[in-house]
Parts: structure tokens; sequence; C-alpha cells
């Protein structure tokens, strides 16, 4: 992808009639639900019905967007799935005692703990239309990096909790 | 420890000085620096000289307690390692971009991803100790568990990024 | 608790008084839902109200057990993601493609991946309930060992797909 | 190779001598044994001589293909690394009280946990061989979905096991 | 088991009786094979034949040792995995183009990434016994604290390889 | 990027004027300090001052390269952590109880165990600067298959350590 993100000016620039072909063959993709190389076919927009299409107009409509991302097209293999998923993360993500830009802070950490990279790349754009910038990211994953770091030393060490403490309820 | 923790009132009053020798074997287990088990000798408090010397002094002044936890004593088996993680360490959950608040919440985050126990104890005190209660922490560990398990999914249903995101700079 | 669960017999048969303590400080903790040493105080059945009540209801009815498993107590404290949690576990484990037994397998599978270990005995514990036997409990982990070596392999020598399956929908 | 996946066809049409061009090219590294970018050269079919021979043709037969799939070419490196690695996957693999089909979609859940691209590409491919469809590859997902998430959960809440069951011999 | 360890001299000398009951019943629980709290039953030297035997006798006879380790008395439940496993994993650790103290420092590193807390012990166990003292494993633990750090900083910032290096064979 | 390095000659050859093209705009790229697809803008050389200056010119001296290797650009936007980071790595790799190349063998252990592509493809060019040959790269791999394999088998059994080692101090 990334090879193909930096040939592709140069390719239609180049060879006649390849952006053509190509925006012609992404269409028909898009229309067949075939887009890159997932191990189960998405299921397109046009093809939503019954419990898929309730949860992606919610997706679209919460996020603000036009388009289904490619995880929930993934998922929609199974509706119930799909369902059970959406609607937990999205009562996850929503204001609370957090707020929605610490929440994908967290989101970020994590992803980076498992090194995801579907996962780093949406979530670091979600963060960014949020207000994050380099200087929080960048401090972010500071925090990322010392502590993977030191939870493989406490357990190498076999270092024993100094306390254990209980988390209070709010005031 | 659990055990311990549990068993020792009922110990203390039904086995006759048992709390007095627990005491004395404590004291002197702390003046050895053998405490628990782990794979190395922690160094005690009154053996630090030179740099563990000064990072023991720099981390009950920078935290505001009176013991140096047993994680650092672990590490001074080698000073110049013990030197740089603290300081690192310490420039990094230092406030900035992000308030030392969050940066605990996402050290929790990547200490439950990898399921260290005397790291998810350390932070959760910390936390506690900044302001976090039951609602953060439990809004906190929903995030966690819903992209520990959606990581997976992107990975496994193979799913090729949306975007690539570019962080801002800051304004 | 290991030594807890050893050495409870000899300590009740040899401290005068030490099972009848045990027995009331245990029935003390169970109604204040202070039970073990979690990170945040588990709600105990008897405060259950509203949606943690319905969703402790339909554990114990759905497993047909009379208590609460402690992973739900701990998660009460945020009623909104217990219910989300367990509606979701519970449709995703119910018969459906796959069946119950080998949905447990899959979860041990998962549990031993990430080294977590009230997964581990709670899946285990499931699995048994179904008809796993060692032999079975023995190839699962076989292949859990295989995979785990196997799967860095291909990471560290950084082989390419051979081939970029897609999954068919059900004849 | 994503997108040489996808441009390819349309190279070939639209640049003269392309595909000619590729195709002498692959078969000339096929011949050389370097495909892709291994860290290590991988040990192509005509250069396998005694054990490597011995595994490669055990490879073909076992699975039925008449070509040697790239993480072994990539084992060939070191002989006895590769026999020991074949015989026990092999042994480990093979119907016994789990079926072929079962054992591949463990696999599957070890692979998605850890991540690994080359390892979900290639059980997803062997499962459908035994028959897994979306149905059954969903629900898998969903399962793997959900323990990755409930795992952390119980390590964050430091949850203690409720029971430390022992697994029955067969009957 | 450490409260135990701890607790242990402390009730020999303080609860009558209570050392004479703890040998007896370790001494059959040995006899039984059941030994702390694994998930499936753990065969004892006594019981085994065949494949277990041989490979029982080549632990003990290979490490110098005169009883089995635990790990291989769980794996003893399948015989064939045993043996599959123990016999790669001695050709494995045997001396080659790396020293056995080499190896064992690989095993600490991956062990303390994976946070497996047997294997921790285990292998420091071993290194110690080839000549690690406390220089060596802190600076065996100083690149594992870096390096899980700074894993987790090139997959967050999607940082794409400077150079794709093939080891070369040897001279 | 794979596809792009196996294309390239052929491009090259066959469409006018392309090499040409990528050439410039490589070399813009490298001006403005934007490769590849990076999650944040990568500091170019031309840009560093201050702090991030003295961290390229010591990384440049320290490792004898004419440039700054992608992960260090990319850290570049945070630049008290790009020095601790720097610093800290620097110290932790250089000889002392262990050679340099031991450990960049324990480098490469951890960035496979976390299948970090980056760190896999840099960490196996700096051994292979300092020595490393395919034969004791694959005795490397073997061990972390090996272990990778048996940390979970440790885990899934829950087997308890046979003995907690303490490491000695060096002689």
């Amino acid at each position: 992808v990334i090879a193909e993100k930096k040939m592709m000016p140069f390719l239609c620039r180049h060879v006649r009639g390849f952006c053509a072909t190509i925006t012609a063959v992404r269409e028909s993709d898009e229309q067949k639900g075939t887009h890159g190389m997932t191990t189960a076919r998405m299921i397109p927009d046009e093809e939503a019905t019954g419990l898929v299409r309730e949860v992606y107009d919610d997706i679209k409509a919460t996020k603000g967007i036009d388009f289904v991302p490619n995880i929930w097209r993934a998922l929609a293999v199974n509706p119930e799935h799909l369902s059970a998923t959406w609607f937990k993360l999205k009562q996850t993500m929503a204001a609370g005692a957090l707020d929605p830009l610490t929440k994908e802070l967290i989101a970020i950490a994590v992803s980076a703990t498992n090194g995801c990279r579907y996962c780093i790349n949406s979530h670091t754009g979600a963060a960014v239309k949020l207000g994050m910038d380099t200087r929080m990211f960048s401090e972010l994953l500071a925090v990322v990096d010392v502590f993977n770091g030191t939870n493989r030393l406490a357990d190498a060490y076999q270092v024993e909790p100094d306390a254990y403490p209980e988390v209070p309820p709010p005031k």
C-alpha cells in the first residue's frame, strides 16, 4: 500500500490509461465489497440490511462520516458480533468520568502495546480530530515506552507489590 | 502474600509470640535487603552509596515517600541502569502537554495489557493519589477491554488501514 | 492462596479457634464484598440493584450456579460495562456454528497465550464441565505451544504469506 | 505485496514486456531461493539434500501440495531445527482427541492473539480446506475478541480465581 | 507459596506438630504426583512408564539432577507431546554456534517479555549454574527493558525499516 | 515497499522517465523529512538543532554511519524523550559484562517475541555487522521458538516454580 501510494502519481502520469483503469476497478471492488486482502469478504454499504444496516447507519451518524470503516465491514459477516461490538465500543468511548480524548489516548496506548497497525492508525486519526498534537502524542508514547520496559523488569526481577491499593468510589 | 495478609491477624491472636517473631524477622530482612523472593538481592536503603544513594534520595523526594519501592531496590544491582531508568521515568511522568493523572492512566493501560501484577498495583496506587476513583478506573479498564479485543479482530480479519494520519504540531 | 489452601487443615487442627475465626471473617467479608485483594471493591450479591441485579441473576441462571464469580462482581463497579460485557460474552459463547466446548477450548488458548491466571482456571473449569478430559486438554495445549513458537519464527525470519485466503460463506 | 497483487494486471496490460520480465525474474528468484525479503536466505527445493530433503518431501506428501511453503524454506537454514519443528508440528496437528479442524481453529486463535500475519493467513487457508466457512470463522474471532478483552480485566482488577480445577483423565 | 516459605519456620517453632504434619503430607503429595495447583495431575516419577520413563530418565541424566521438574511432570499427561518437547528443547539448548549460557540468557529474555513466572525462575536458576552473576543478569534485563520499550515506539510511530538485511552463511 | 523494491528495476527499464521522477521526489521527501507513512513527521537531519542536533551527531558518531535511522528521526518530535531514550540505549548496549553481539542477540529475541518488524530488521542488521551468521541466527531463533512455546505451557498447566533462585554477585 505504501508503494502504491507513492507510485500512483508517477504511474498515472507515465502509463497511459493507468489511472482510469485503477479507478474503474476500485469502484467495482467497492460494489463487491472486496477491498484489500482481508481474510473474509467485507460487506459493502450497498448490501447492508437488517441489523447490519442499523449498525452501519449508527456508525456513520455517530462518527459524522459518510463511509463505513473497513473493520466494521469485516465484522459484518456476523451481524450479532458486529452489533454487540459496535454498541459496546460506542458506550465505552462516550464522555463519562473520562473525556473522549483521554479515552482515545488509552486506545492508542493499548494498540501500540499490541502492535496493531490498523488500530494505531485508526485511533491516532480519531485523537487528532479531538485535538491531539505531536507534543501530546509524543508524551503519550514516552509513557508507553517507559512502562513496556519496566513492566518486564518487575516481572524479571520477580518483585512483589509494595501495596495492594483499593480504588475509592467517586465522592 | 494474600494468605499472609489474611492470616496474620488470626495467627497473631492465636499463636503465642508469632507477631513478635514476624516483626523481628522483617526488620532483619529489611536490613539485609532480602525482602520477598526477587531473582536478585535488593539493595537496602542503608547500603546505598554513590549513584544509588543519589537515585534513592531523589525517588523519596520526588514521590514524597520515606521508603524506596521494591522495583528500584531491585534495579540498584546495576547503578547505571537504575539511574537511566529512574531519570527517564521521572522526566516522562512530569506534567507536560498531558497531566500526571492522564499519564498514570496510560501506565495502568499498558500494565494491564501486559498483565504485570507489580505494575498494576503500583500505578493504581499512584493514580488514586492523583484523584482516580472507581468510575474513572472502570472507564479506563472498559477502554482497555474493548481495544485488546478489537486489536485482534483487525489483525485476524487482516484489515488494511482506512487512512494514514499524520499528527499535527502544537498550535 | 496456595499456601492458605494447604495450611488450612493443619492450622485448624493445631491452632485453637482458628477455623471458627476464619469462617466468621469470611462471612463478614462476603457481606462487605471485600474478597481477596482486587484493585476495586467487588459488589456483593446482596447489594446488587438495577442493572447489576439483572446481570447477576442472568449469570446465575445461564451458568446454573448459585454465586456470582469474582470477575463479574469486580466489573459491577461500572454497571453499563458489566452489562455490555456479560451480554456480549453470553451471546458469543452460545452454541452456533461452533459448539460451546470448542469455544471454551479457544478461550483457554487465548488465556494461555496471554498468561491470564484467573481466566485459565475459569475456562479450564468451564471446559471440564462440558466434557474436556486431559487428553483433549493436552492436545489443545500442544497446539498452543507449537504456534506460540512458530508465530515468532515467521515474524523473525520476516516470511511473506504464501497466499491470502478468503474464507467462503456457509453453504 | 498487496500493491503488487493489485497492480500486476494493469501493469501487464499497459507496460510492454512487463509481465514477461516479471515471470523470468521470478523463476530466477525461485532457483536462487531468494523470495521476498526474509532475514535469512530461504533454501529452494532444488538445493535440498539430506535432512532438509527428507523434511521437504514429507511436508509435500503430508499436506498434498507440490511446493514447500516459505516458513519451512526459511527454517531450512538450520536442518535440525527444521526437522524437530516439522515433526513436532505434524504430530501435534494430527487427528487425536481433537479433530484437525478444531486444531486449526486454535492455531488461528493463537496467531490472532499474537498478531502474526503469515500465520493468520496460513492457518486460515488450512482451516478453509478443512471446511471452515465465514460463520465458523466469525464465531471463532468473536471468542478471540471477548477473551483478549476480559483477560486484561481479570488482570487489571486483580481478581483471584474462584476455583482451581483439575482436568480429569479420559474415561 | 511466598507466605508459606516465610511462615514455615515460625509455624514450626510455634505450632506443635505442625512441621511433622507438613512433612508427612508433602511426601504423600509427592507419591500421588499432586503438587501445587496445576490444571492437570502431574505424573510422579514412580508412575512413569514407556515413553514417559525414557524422557524422565533423560531429563535427569542430561541436567544432572535427581528429580523431574514440575513442567515435565505436567506435560507427561501426553507422552508424545512430552517427548517431542523435551528432545527439541534438549537439541536446541545444546552447545552449537552459541554457547549454553548465551542460550539461557535468551530464554530469560523471552520469558521476561512474556511475563512467565515459572520460566523466569527456571531459566534464571539454569543460567546461574552456568556462571551468570548479577552484573550479567542486570545487563541482560537492561536490554530487555530498552527494547520492550522501543519496540512499541517503532510500532506506534509506524516507522518503516531503514534496510532489509539478509544474514550471511557461516564462513 | 517489497513491491516497490522488486518492481523498480522493471519500471525504470520500461516506463520512460520513471526513475528520474522517483529520484527527484525522494530527495525532496528527504529534505522535508517526510519519508514513508509515520504517524508523526520525522525531523530531517537538516532541521536538527539544540538537543536534537546533539543526539543526531552522537548517533552518527557512535554507529559510524552517515545518516540518522528513521526511528530516531520520529522520536525527535520530543527532544527530551529522544535524548533520554538514545543515551539510555547507548549505555545499555555498550560492552560490559555482556559483549555487544550478545546484547544484539537479546534485542532480536525481544523484538521477535513482540513481532516488531522495524526492530527485527534493525537489530538483525546490527548483529550481522558484529559477526552474526545464519548458524548463530537460526540457533537464536530456535531458542526463541522453544520458549515462546513452553512459556505458555507453564502458564496453562499453572505449574509452580521448583525453586526461587537468587543470582549471586560477581566474583
